[in-house]
């Protein structure tokens, strides 16, 4: 019931692209940020502010150097969003890049325990730490935007109006995320309780426990009053569907109790 | 089409309970920290680290001094889950607290607009700042785990082995925030592509636009095969259905786009 895992120490993301190897780790972590529909990146906006501060971004990990890096590899964090001027001044200004933290969190059950206290979720999350710097480059935005835009619904960017133009690409900010480090964590599971209550026959007997499955869908596609198009393309029905199904098998799968025949559905 | 709310400018959520009126900034932008199953929680973990980190846990927006005080009025952020020895440590070390940004994301539907530079997301998000410390009265720990617990599930700590131990509360940390700034944003609606592109026939003959809706079910409740309780109760199972529907409802909603009649269900 539950695990945490690192990126392995010394790995810089840097350097030497064979010096580290996949682990199973890196792409657990790279995987739960890529299925992230939302990252939130925090960042000091400057000495004389105690608060870090939060935007919520969408981003997704990648190799525009090695683009058929898998998961488990040494990858970059490409972010797109809200790029307020004061954290682009202090991602231009630092020779490094602005020091950054992204994270992504996916709830996957509720945990309904005997007492409040070993209540739980059944959860996935990430957290990298890392340098971000504007990406200046055109063909490296280009192949960013269409990357972060095929996260949101597979083939899309074939499938709209591309390749962009100059000023689109002038106007559009990328932050490219060089990690130095980060961490995954993952509950699943189902209830767990103390001994004096699970023993305790007068609370077992009138406090029901068990797991909520809690999982995002993705709904019917509504068609814009301007559409042109008569139906919702096959790429956007199968995504739709299949993402939703596979949110919901998980969801369930992780709660690790083996449903009795009849409710297995 | 999306606004962008504030605190406003002097609340410090401190002093005069009746200085700062009600306004429907406030309220909104509690409702949303208060509806998200997660909150992230950024704070710098010290000097010679450059990077802000952030936990994702669990919290709700309540006085316990005016328990009755309504989501407009000012209210602290109580929080939940994994405290760290080092945030435990920097909450207790400075008389003020520890500065932390608290931010709160949902993702409502996917705007599939002509052109990838205009896609978007509908989606609500709140960001507050404040000072965290460590609450230490027995009273109100239990008060606000009662509130959280709550919110997760309504009801369900009258519903599950309560009153805690004092060895319970004792064990268990909750961090109180008084907010001292905060903001929200909305974005709603449907596409909204530029005229170059909807006015251009080859476009919009082949790209489909329209919006899917994204939303959060809860599952069909799984007892645990340690559960003695015969059947689902009616405050978890009523709960379940009618937050599944409100979210469905919701971001169906903020698409604005009027469904033809056959098609509303």
């Amino acid at each position: 019931m539950g695990r945490t895992f690192t990126y392995p120490k010394r790995s810089t993301n840097t350097v030497k692209r064979y010096a580290h190897r996949a682990t199973y780790d890196v792409a657990a972590i790279h995987s739960i940020v890529n299925s992230s529909q939302v990252l939130h990146v925090s960042f000091n906006p400057g000495p004389e502010d105690p608060f870090p501060t939060t935007l919520p971004m969408i981003g997704q990990m990648g190799s525009f150097e090695y683009p058929s890096a898998d998961l488990g590899e040494p990858l970059d964090c490409y972010i797109h969003g809200y790029v307020s001027m004061r954290m682009a001044n202090l991602a231009r200004d630092s020779e490094q890049g602005l020091p950054v933290c992204i994270s992504a969190t996916k709830v996957d059950g509720l945990i309904l325990s005997l007492t409040p206290f070993s209540h739980s979720y059944n959860y996935r999350s990430a957290v990298l730490h890392g340098y971000a710097k504007l990406v200046t480059d055109d063909e490296e935005k280009e192949w960013a935007m269409k990357m972060i835009t095929n996260s949101v619904v597979p083939e899309r960017w074939e499938n709209s109006r591309t390749p962009p133009e100059k000023s689109e690409l002038s106007s559009t900010s990328i932050l490219k995320v060089k990690i130095v480090s980060g961490s995954g964590k993952v509950r699943d599971g189902a209830v767990s309780d103390e001994k004096k209550d699970y023993q305790d026959e007068e609370v077992t007997s009138r406090v029901w426990t068990g797991v909520v499955p809690v999982y995002e869908v993705l709904g019917e596609p509504i068609p814009d009053s301007s559409n042109k198009v008569a139906k919702v393309p096959d790429y956007i029905k199968s995504y739709v569907n299949s993402r939703s199904q596979e949110s919901r098998e998980y969801a369930v799968a992780a709660t690790k109790i083996t449903l009795p025949k009849e409710e297995q559905h």
